[in-house]
């Protein structure tokens, strides 16, 4: 069961990364104003990278009838904003990490100026390619990524983290942080995917956030299980990183049991989520039960 | 004469901030997720500030038959991406600077995580503001101020910039940088202004690009004449950093005469793209000679 799960679902990841690592890479065949700069942003954007929100992209677009090409743009877009944030959370002002993705943080293999900088760049780049795709409803596409990545979605999400190191919230407390840090542009990706396909009043894109609020919790949950119970080599970061900071987990609030159930528990959920889709989701339910049963 | 056009010029001025600052106040007026956060962001966004590139969208649409509110939107989004430039470009890792428009700089007055985070928050938040519009030419707009911003316009001269200090360019290579790190959103202002009138291909458009190129750079050699000239109370920043830095300027490169007469050619140039605009380029002809006169 586990093992055919993963093997359907590794077909349509094979795929999805291999759409939009070409269309990331293609980003960079023109020449560069500043050369070290766009290495900074290409080492940031391209080397490893699950490409989990490319996925949803395509996955959900699909579900709703949306073709590949329609839903490229988006995908790398979401990408793109998904790097450049994780540039900016490495820095020594932020979560002060060497290590990402197996390789050294982009202010590490550059300087902490052209990091902060290319993640700027990156930035504006995912709105570049978002609107030269000029989708009819490109206003809800922009819009839609805009507000997931900054003061009321990820970028908020960070501050919240940042301000809790130290302190030890409740569980609804990390859950608030965690559903801005990282599950709003989750639900990004799920609502961008469908937005290619159906008007802005669908209820179909209601059900698809309810899937993406609850798989993206449960890929949280699963990430702080992973801290606790991986090897650096598997993870291609530290472990035991966020313990040794002291920030809290849903381990440390849940205990590793209590916390596998949770995010099983969401997974159900998610999953439930997607009956109005029906047969063209079942994707998006492998994907749902990938989500806790990875390895890194 | 010059009295005359500074009277002139003073009213649109007026006219325009208030109403870049009332749309960008009206944005701080929902509950924020993260208080400080927004703070800093409101910090950034609302102390002080020329508002030189709103003016320019005002009026660049004005003069070829925009609305004012329609030209609302890009005013205000390319005002927050300039701030969010200049709350990185402040940074310890960039700049360094403690002072801006005679306040504290984000980072001093919050932390630099918070500025990071603020500066990454108001650029999301100007797509964002530019989308919610829902403007026919949408695409158009969002991707000159996506390229404008980016590897290919402001943060690539922010990138140049880092990689001159200590070295001495010639002036063609500190023109190049400064077009890109001031330039493009200038030319940018002046595009969004006027797309919001007319379609992509109208002339008007290649004639407003003229403009803000020249403009663009006599605005930036009068700010390195002010740096040798003006005094610290009167810019809000401190006088002679540039070369307290060693940084190249068109004053340490041409002389204090040479970068006068360079600004003065480059204002007529900028006058004469505008001809085929007639009438109703007054104001952008006003604008254009108030760049070299300003003391700050």
């Amino acid at each position: 069961m586990v093992s055919q799960t993963l093997t359907r679902l590794s077909e349509h990841r094979q795929a999805s990364n291999a759409r939009v690592d070409a269309s990331l890479e293609a980003l960079f065949s023109a020449p560069a104003v500043d050369a070290r700069l766009e290495q900074a942003m290409h080492h940031g954007l391209l080397v490893g990278g699950k490409r989990l929100r490319p996925l949803l992209v395509y996955l959900s677009g699909r579900a709703l009838g949306a073709s590949d090409d329609d839903l490229d743009a988006p995908a790398a877009a979401i990408e793109l904003i998904h790097a450049y944030s994780l540039i900016h959370d490495d820095l020594p002002a932020m979560d002060d990490d060497d290590l990402r993705r197996g390789q050294p943080t982009v202010h590490k293999a550059y300087d902490e100026a052209t990091a902060i900088l290319a993640g700027d760049a990156l930035q504006a780049l995912a709105f570049e390619v978002l609107a030269k795709a000029s989708h009819p409803r490109l206003a809800a596409l922009v819009t839609t990524l805009a507000v997931a990545s900054g003061r009321q979605g990820m970028v908020a999400g960070q501050a919240l983290d940042l301000a809790a190191v130290g302190g030890l919230p409740d569980v609804a407390a990390l859950a608030h942080m965690h559903a801005h840090k990282t599950g709003a542009l989750i639900e990004a990706a799920v609502r961008m995917g469908g937005l290619v396909a159906v008007e802005e009043d669908d209820s179909r894109l209601t059900a698809l956030a309810r899937y993406a609020r609850a798989v993206g919790l449960a890929f949280q949950i699963h990430d702080d299980v992973l801290d606790v119970t991986g090897d650096t080599a598997t993870l291609g970061k530290t472990s035991g990183a966020d313990a040794a900071r002291a920030k809290p987990t849903y381990s440390s609030l849940l205990g590793l049991e209590g916390a596998r159930a949770k995010a099983r528990e969401l997974t159900d959920e998610a999953i439930a989520a997607l009956a109005p889709l029906g047969e063209g989701a079942a994707p998006l339910i492998d994907l749902a039960r990938y989500m806790i049963e990875r390895d890194h």
